[in-house]
């Protein structure tokens, strides 16, 4: 329990490194802040992201493995908006692993400021869309499980 | 109290006509799904058409009155996927009002399936970002606070 | 060729339903217009909504013929703006065909305003990319070829 | 006439540095493919890129300037798909200027190949949408005119 607890926050210390994001016209609105449903699309690209760099690309899953991730569910809480130009750093925390489930911790900062956090919920699942246990090799590429 | 209960009972039960939408190719992604960052768009569109069914647009509150929403968190949950050409219905309940926040209650459905369901927390806001009271025409209009 | 001819004109003439968009927050960008990118996609849903109507879905053409329809090329003039919560009416008039290729003749219009006219070339390919003849049954129902 | 035509060919050679752009999920859809509106977004992504390195922001000319650039026309041409993960090299070439219209040149390149071909036509205006000449600076940013 103690050992668990100490490893979730050693993890918090030792996270991996941002993915950077520059805000395009096409992520903006009329309201001239970032429309809303956009930082999923930057959540996402951080989470391949991060993936990528652990040596595991969505085509390779899908041609080999015939398994991809899909979203269950996703708790975000808008702090603050981005806007036009900005330069954006999203985190990345991949958290408890059971079965066919994977929680990510994300946040999206500006400098000194947190923008957007969001707790992410995604399951494997087959191209036919059974879920299915996360494969050993991604759970350990990612340092969880 | 009692009373309170009994007109949100009411409210749930003549629920507001719900909003269609159709999939198209646009929506859809690699896994042959609707990519998940586009069902916010689909409840942003049924919000904004309850709200012009209410007689209220965004560009009159926003030239008139300088206000406009934003979101403030949403909690979605991803039951089903929606394929291409699917017709949607988006239903969507105006709920509790305090202050600056609205909160309305969202889901997605096809035939008899639910697909998502969403908790969606919006801000009136002034054009510069300042959170103000929701006017009283908007909360009469939603038959709320 | 005379017949031909005077059979294109009917056609200009009789012009199929107008396919009805409404402008959302999505759609716009910080300039307060809609993003330029995104008439393609109203073009799209325009198109796909004319398939419809003849009877011919994506989803069928996928599954059950192994084809689907690509973009070749896009020739697209942007007139004049789109705003926030615009009505807009697109008219798509198939065109020539020849192979592979149809051609569609496309614009946006608001009111007594053109916005946008685009050409649009379109390809029909095997689900592996390779072009075939389009079908009769796609030709005949469009009333073409 | 001599010089004029040498010094389009010097600027064909001396090409700007390729804006890189990874596919993301987001940009798929149904066919494996990336969706065609897509494409306009990473040429769009790549000519603010552009400016941003010549120290030209859009924020800035939005503010400062009361200027925005629009798009006009855009001929694009679609030779091979783009598909997931793949790394794409987008090359901008600033052309011609005439008054308030600024021409690029751009094309979308995967390792060899060429995926696609656009000729865009900007137009620069006031923030109500007048088309003013092309600020000095920036053409003198751009090393046209």
């Amino acid at each position: 329990m103690m050992k668990e607890k100490k490893r979730n926050n050693l993890r918090m210390i030792t996270r991996n490194e941002p993915y950077v994001v520059k805000v395009f016209i096409e992520d903006t609105d009329v309201g001239g802040l970032v429309y809303h449903a956009n930082y999923l699309k930057y959540l996402e690209r951080a989470r391949s992201t991060l993936l990528y760099h652990k040596g595991i690309t969505h085509a390779q899953l899908r041609e080999n493995k015939k398994l991809m991730f899909v979203l269950k569910s996703c708790n975000i809480v808008y702090e603050k908006p981005a806007y036009l130009e900005d330069e954006l750093f999203i985190y990345t925390e991949p958290g408890i692993l059971s079965g066919a489930c994977l929680k990510m911790k994300q946040s999206i900062v500006r400098g000194q400021d947190l923008l957007v956090k969001a707790d992410m919920v995604l399951v494997c699942v087959t191209l036919e869309g059974k879920p299915v246990r996360v494969p050993a090799f991604i759970a350990s590429a990612l340092n969880i499980g």
